[in-house]
């Protein structure tokens, strides 16, 4: 048997306590030994709940017990790339929740602090572990479409963050698009070349005094040729659109919304079914385990987790590359270096 | 260029009008040359849209006259089997609407009179020529699904007919089931060595007054050992529901109901599509013209239609053996002889 | 808060070890304090995995254990009676496995105890508590379907069980089909007046020696009128198919099979995507985690079990009236007493 | 009764033999009176086929034929404009297939001479009339969705047209893109401000030689604020990929492809179906019948066709539009007057 994974959990908001849950209850060979949060209140509540050794306002308590050996970093993103270097630092293997940092040197000194101390980072880009996006993925890997021609996302939330949020967040293309960013990349293994960012304001006005839009259009180019389009809107009052195509010279294949439930009702005047699923606790409650028993998995063998800092880093540079294009409206080319 | 075969209509009711129409504009290779029916407003309604060379109330004048190669009987079920008689007699190919006769000593009758005359015989069993059951035969023969071990047909009309012709029908089984008795054959290519027939007045009690049900359930074996199952009822609010599943020991075909439209509405309560198509001239419409493509090519070509008048009687004696067994309330053997 | 319940799972076979897990990992409000089972490998088994305060050979501890509130029963089916009897006079609350025993005064004898002993028992129908049979049912009583015409089942697992287990199951009737019967009476909380079972051995002849079959049609009345198809087979090679449809004067509510993605394939021959789900661990896992929090919810907040001891009595009295019905080829009245 | 239209159809290939079968076959109140083509076998294959009046090299036959109420012009898309004028000014209803003219000053000319000479005018953007383009429009305009806020057009064909087309067909934008840009108009009552076309030669790199491409992306943003994606591909190998989508405040419409059947087999494996339609012969059938029915409502009627004049030259402003945005990789404005 493996020798289980000790972890503390770092920030106990909305994902802190998804990936609390999971550590505890679903993802074998792990093991919580602390947590800490800034906040008070979350720190009781989750003490209430589950029964942990170490609960502390301060991560650092984290880092300096020698018991921990990974950390997983769900803080507020100002202070991920700081925690990941201390972290780094005392030795600690990192699952750092995604953005990096919104600053692009800040990232680098992060993922050079990584490389430096020879730790293990996995980016929560939880997306690629959902089993349709994997199945989908592994389809086009395998040469069942052919060469790609035309890659098609849709992202589409059910509703708009907190205008707190908006103001903090970077922007769409970096609190949202960021992951689409990332999955254009994970189907086809391949870099974007340029893209060309539009949209506006059109499901909350107020959102655009925070220079930011709602409704985005973004297309791209792949360095190998082939095209792409993602379309975002942070309202769809029919829950959380999340569809993806591939198209290639010998087929297509497309990944449709999942349902809670396979129920429908044939009535005088129509069919009716049900909505997609609500939010992303629903829709990809598998990928968030999935990519925790690979963060363990990977510390347990000795592997390089599948996502990595670079990773994290070019979904960021994407990001602002979509807001320069934006704000010139003409395509911008992403550097990956 | 195959000669083209000259047909007159017998009957312009609902499906006698029906075929005129598909006649006149969708067969190739076939020319109308007649039509008669008793009621003189049915003759001067075609003659008003059609340009028709022979309009008469007396169907024998399309049997004496020499230039007509076949007739596609319509007219009520009581004169079926009388006018092939006639028909054969005067050496025309006949085409004719199920059933042959409510009397198996009738069909037995005309079918003899078709043999000793030796012309073509198709009975109008049209749902033969769909092309969702033909592909699922064609996949039942090629053995995709193994060897068949359940066949479930739902057949239910959007709305029972009147009841004047419930008085006439001869009841469900012979009305309305006795197509689904055909298409189990069809199906398997395999004769039902007994039938359970079962069932009740859901729909409307006055139907009950006529000795006949609405809602029926038939159980039965094939002499291949296979089993099967129909469900039928008078009256599904939401459309013409045709459902055809052949299960195997190799995996199960199913053939889904058809819609108007493709369309879908994501809404904020939930997702809403079409109902099935409404009713057999919408559901149907591409089996009248298969099924009469087929007479014509069966005559120019000199073949047997697929459709055999055997089939037609073999549908009959399932259909009285029903009425047999729901009286019984027991299984009732299928003899075919 | 309210008070835990603190469980003993009595059995830890294939089911055992399910609810075991569920129990530590999946349903909040519920403690385990100690598992039995009579072969010592399961208990090394679990005791591995799992921190479990009591392992113990004879359930008898668990029983006997004050701290124990509930006991799960998951032995085997000739056992439960006996223990649920025990159980219930040591004052524990029963979750029990279906079914209750094979033999009816068994049953009896064991329903007898729990309303002497006042305590509260579960029966383990699962497919109560899968949400997509809930949303359908919840239609049905809301009228959305207005009268219930005919109800179809559909039950086919992926394959056949070892032929050891088919000796001593009491048959398909007891053995698989008893979760149609007791989803029967569920969806349309109405009796079943009088049932007909017939089939074969289709799937593997080897079963028709142990005097059972592996393909099953089964024809019902309910008592208000409504008519019912089930139909089983012991081997599905596309997966476990598991759908429901209740047809009624106005519409109709159909309950689809699950897939494991949403992906499809749309190549240059035909478009291709998943089976369903592979078996009951897979499709029927949320009910299993559902039908758990209620026996804990009812527990703790005083209330009886949705899923009776006389839910699991009349399953098993339509079991045998299936059995008798099958050797009679005749319809067999159920009594509910 | 309305009188009936008497047509002549100038031009017999591809798009003027399926006019004429539905003139001939499938719509009421209109008559074929003659037919014109410069290609003597075209004439000869119809004349074979059907009983044509009158049957002529040079459509002027057909324009001063005084029984000709109107014509049907699906000759070489050099000529339109020409012909177009020229029946106008013989006081004939046109019905014009797209393009009016590769040339805005010849298109412009041409509708002049329409509006002089008071005649009728149907453009054949045929898609408008597909029962669920229609039927998701209609969802539109009802306000089903709320504010459109991004329209989705997929339009991919089964495979390239032949090189000779290529070269003289104006270019993708012009001959393909062409029904879009018309559908995008169609489906929101609103003209697109801007628009930026990318693309480049994925599936053939022949075409490129010809100064075309084959592989398309089309972003733009319509005059009341929402924004639209198109993605073109010459070569779909899954058949015609048709698909539609209008996502707004309160809800989104899709329209989803059509089938030749509705078979589905479950195997071992995996779950097939059939392929969409193979092209629009296929999948528009009803389109065609149902716009030619339009114009001679329109004329029986004297009423102005829906599709105007105005929306062929609006549709080749956008795909002039779009070459030059293609060339410039930047957006270009639409103009509309």
């Amino acid at each position: 048997m493996k020798k289980e994974v000790n972890v503390g959990v770092i920030g106990l908001g909305r994902i802190g306590k998804l990936h609390l849950h999971n550590i505890i209850a679903q993802i074998p060979g792990i093991k919580l030994i602390g947590v800490s949060d800034i906040i008070e209140n979350s720190l009781q509540e989750v003490s209430q709940k589950y029964d942990i050794p170490i609960i502390k306002n301060d991560y650092r308590y984290l880092l300096d017990n020698k018991e921990i050996d990974a950390v997983v970093i769900c803080s507020s993103t100002d202070t991920h790339a700081k925690i990941m270097i201390e972290a780094a630092q005392a030795g600690k293997d990192i699952f750092c929740e995604k953005p990096i940092a919104l600053d692009l040197k800040e990232i680098n000194r992060a993922l050079e602090a990584v490389k430096t101390e020879g730790i293990k980072l996995q980016i929560g880009f939880n997306r690629r572990f959902d089993p349709s996006f994997m199945k989908a993925k592994e389809m086009v890997q395998s040469g069942k479409i052919g060469k790609p021609h035309i890659v098609k996302i849709t992202s589409r939330d059910p509703a708009p963050p907190p205008i707190e949020y908006i103001k903090v967040s970077g922007g769409i293309f970096l609190d949202m698009t960021v992951h689409d960013f990332d999955m254009i990349r994970y189907l086809l293994d391949d870099e974007v070349k340029e893209l060309m960012a539009v949209g506006s304001c059109l499901v909350n006005p107020e959102i655009s005094k925070y220079n930011d839009i709602d409704t985005a259009i973004i297309t791209f180019q792949y360095k190998n040729g082939g095209w792409g389009i993602i379309d975002n809107s942070r309202q769809a009052v029919y829950g959380y659109d999340q569809r993806i195509e591939v198209f290639g010279s010998e087929g297509c294949v497309q990944v449709a919304n999942q349902k809670p439930t396979e129920v429908s009702l044939y009535g005088a005047e129509s069919t009716t079914s049900d909505k997609p699923l609500y939010f992303f606790l629903e829709r990809y409650n598998e990928s968030y385990i999935n990519e925790m028993k690979h963060f363990v998995d990977c510390i347990q063998n000795d592997r390089n987790p599948s996502v990595s800092g670079y990773d994290g880093k070019m979904a960021a540079i994407m990001g602002y590359a979509a807001k320069e294009s934006f704000s010139k409206k003409e395509f911008v080319g992403i550097k990956n270096n």
